[in-house]
């Protein structure tokens, strides 16, 4: 870790508070929820409200889409910009969506609050670089087969463009493992709490592909140190264009919030 | 996981639990402290002591050590049994010690009250087989880079020739990644929560390989499911003959026990 | 395998046969020799010059270099198209270089014979299309933890869009292994063969990371199937920009091309 | 690989020599073919005498099959004693059989002329140990999840005792690729014919899990310098009681084995 200068905490920062809609993280407990894809005005504005109400702070919902086969569905493109728009529009909440393709930066920056850097895109320096340039804060995913170490080399590509508002989302790596479809690297989690100052998330969704992991790996992830978790959510979760097997309905998302919340409010007591 | 008969909660069973001397595993909330490595008696007997104190439920302290080189400490051998005994009369503490060669089962079963097998043993089947025609507790080690289906068959073994009294044991796999030593697969703590009745621990302290990181993975641990924990203890851990940098002092290990316990109790009232 | 239409053999297609200069890919032995980095005018004209009198097919040479961490050498950029050019008017080996940023495309095509895609970004989709709709031959490199399939649909992703003269690259994957950089997968080469229609080549240089196994890994991989092999050569390895370790020098290259040329005849024989 | 005292290069010692019957191994072309699993007398005689035909040095058949799941076939056991007896007695091949209990060194001893230490025994130190102080070759393969570095050590536990006849054994690592049933790390063969003096023989059938690939590995095993092959063989593979889709008609075997012993003989002319 010793190349790295902006992202370790060694630098003398001890923790990078980002300000997004009225919540900050690195400070807050953070709840990201969404569908995987948006699909229809109508589902990302009802999902919207949901989790809202559930008490997400941030709505997820990609409109981009990279898929292993291009013969899968690959999201509805800027058609969704729109949809997104009216979400935020009547819940009020901040949008995270990925981007995939440097040329959308600006559309993505105009509809959205946190820019989503997805996994098979944690080393697309150009993409990195265009993103340290802007002013919004960015949501790196670790690369399926990344260490940590090159993880946050990516981070620093975008921190010494100037752009420093970067959050950590660990979502699993690669293994041998069969049972699970990535293996969460929740120990991860901790060791970065330990080496740099940026917020790190966790994504139990992507992380196990199993919806009844998704409430242990939440609470998990909290008491190794995690400033927020993302959950994939639906109305419909087996109707769910992508990713169904990891997708909870909205009312397990209800039931389980709860926990969530609690359980950052415990940690605060150690 | 369809063809295993014994393990899995399918079969009716829901718990398994687990005397040993006025614990139980599986209900109660287990903390396993000591060294890696006996070294003497005067180290067993004065970590012994100092972890009874600090709230630890059952000693470790292997005698017989597998070390990748064969010019590596490989333990004091049988010598330890009287170490291990002495400890044990001392502090009334259980004991925990791993058996690696078949011969010796008579005398660790003399002399300890869970026999565990390591990482390395996991698919010794001779030696499982063994273990499963006798009357005492087994700790199964998961295999450095076995899928829990693959761990799970091995419980099976134990369990067909008799003794279901098998307890499993999540120490981390391999992966590619180096800042830990072994990547602590926690989810496969809240998948085995799901899939078997028998009771599981995690030990952070051969998953990370790091100090600072024994603590957030306990906690992690247990949110995650596990019913009890295993930590590295020594007198001076910069001078223990194995592992040292993973292992923690007699005065870290009071500070966390009392979070760990503390984190136990909170889970309940989830 | 089976949603894939485009790159499997299943289709009907035997062999795609690429011509490249005066070579045929899927035909001819090719060897692409070169740097791993263009460092500057001097030195691509001279490691090119060599390289053809040893028999290599093809010059390759990056003047783009996607590293890891930001501070590390990451190529001359588009300084380096007019080294290249130079290169190829006076040796008139065909040139391969790789892409990065789908901003330079036009450039690359002017300058280049084939372009390159790289582990990194075996996965960035919009790259990918763009690449497809072009009339250049692509070399598309495995991901470092990519799966036969989910490379093999990344071919597709470019043979969708019209450009079916894809090259794939086995430049060895990621595993628990430290002896070794990567773990070249010569299986995967011998895979492929049966799988599909494209041509082959193995790249032991990124693959081993180790001067000493590039002959007996360059041998292996013709006998496994392989189309041809990418070897890193350098007029002083050890004062090398990137990668030292595994490139050797024009006078280990004329020694082993005779090897590798000589084996391919043999194949031909049995 | 510095701590290794016995079985490095480094030591002085170029190659290892080990006669078995009329073939040296490390010097002569070793073909070791046979059943994965012997089932009965009728079985592996017949399929000794058609291997012997075909060009076979060595029989390989397990009377002791360490299975995954208990609900495996596990071997015909002690049954299978006389079989190999039986099978020797009328080809003459000497016999490569697995002890998986150190309780049956002697008798393992008395009935073949090879004992193979298979991949889940690895780092079975007392097996190792007691094989050390007996008078037979041993074929140690490697573990799954085995590095090179560990995989000597193991070798070196056995040389440390006494018995210098190790033979090496490559049969696959794990990785995340599912196309194949382990990943052959051919690289491994190569790498260890730089840095030990002992035999390494490639075992393609454990190594793919697929028919099609045996003849183009065990070629590519052959050019990274291993000195001998294994190979599944079956007198109707579908029927085979274990590793079916990995084993090969005896036609098949005879119609490779030429291949394969010409190749070597090329080896010889570069």
């Amino acid at each position: 870790m010793k190349d790295l200068k902006k992202v370790t905490r060694s630098q003398g920062k001890d923790r990078t508070i980002i300000k997004i809609g009225n919540v900050e993280v690195g400070t807050d407990s953070i709840i990201i929820a969404g569908p995987c894809a948006v699909e229809s005005e109508h589902q990302i504005v009802t999902i919207a409200k949901q989790v809202k109400n559930a008490g997400a702070n941030l709505l997820r919902g990609n409109i981009f889409k990279p898929r292993t086969s291009p013969y899968s569905f690959s999201g509805v493109q800027t058609e969704g910009f729109k949809y997104l728009k009216e979400a935020k529009l009547q819940t009020g909440l901040p949008i995270v969506t990925e981007v995939i393709d440097l040329r959308d930066i600006e559309k993505v920056i105009e509809y959205s609050d946190v820019i989503q850097v997805g996994a098979r895109n944690m080393q697309n320096y150009p993409l990195l670089r265009e993103l340290g340039k802007i002013d919004k804060p960015i949501l790196l995913k670790r690369g399926m087969m990344a260490t940590i170490y090159e993880w946050l080399c990516c981070a620093e590509y975008i921190c010494l463009e100037g752009n420093e508002n970067v959050i950590l989302c660990e979502r699993g790596i690669r293994t041998f493992e069969t049972y699970t479809r990535n293996t969460l690297d929740i120990s991860s989690i901790s060791a970065l709490k330990e080496i740099t100052h940026l917020p790190v998330i966790s994504d139990p969704s992507h992380g196990s592909g199993k919806r009844e992991l998704i409430l242990p790996l939440c609470l998990s992830s909290i008491m190794a140190g995690c400033d927020g978790v993302m959950i994939e959510v639906h109305e419909n979760p087996d109707a769910s264009m992508s990713d169904a097997s990891q997708t909870i309905s909205l009312e397990e998302f209800r039931n389980i919030t709860d926990k969530i919340r609690k359980t950052w409010e415990y940690r605060k007591t150690l």
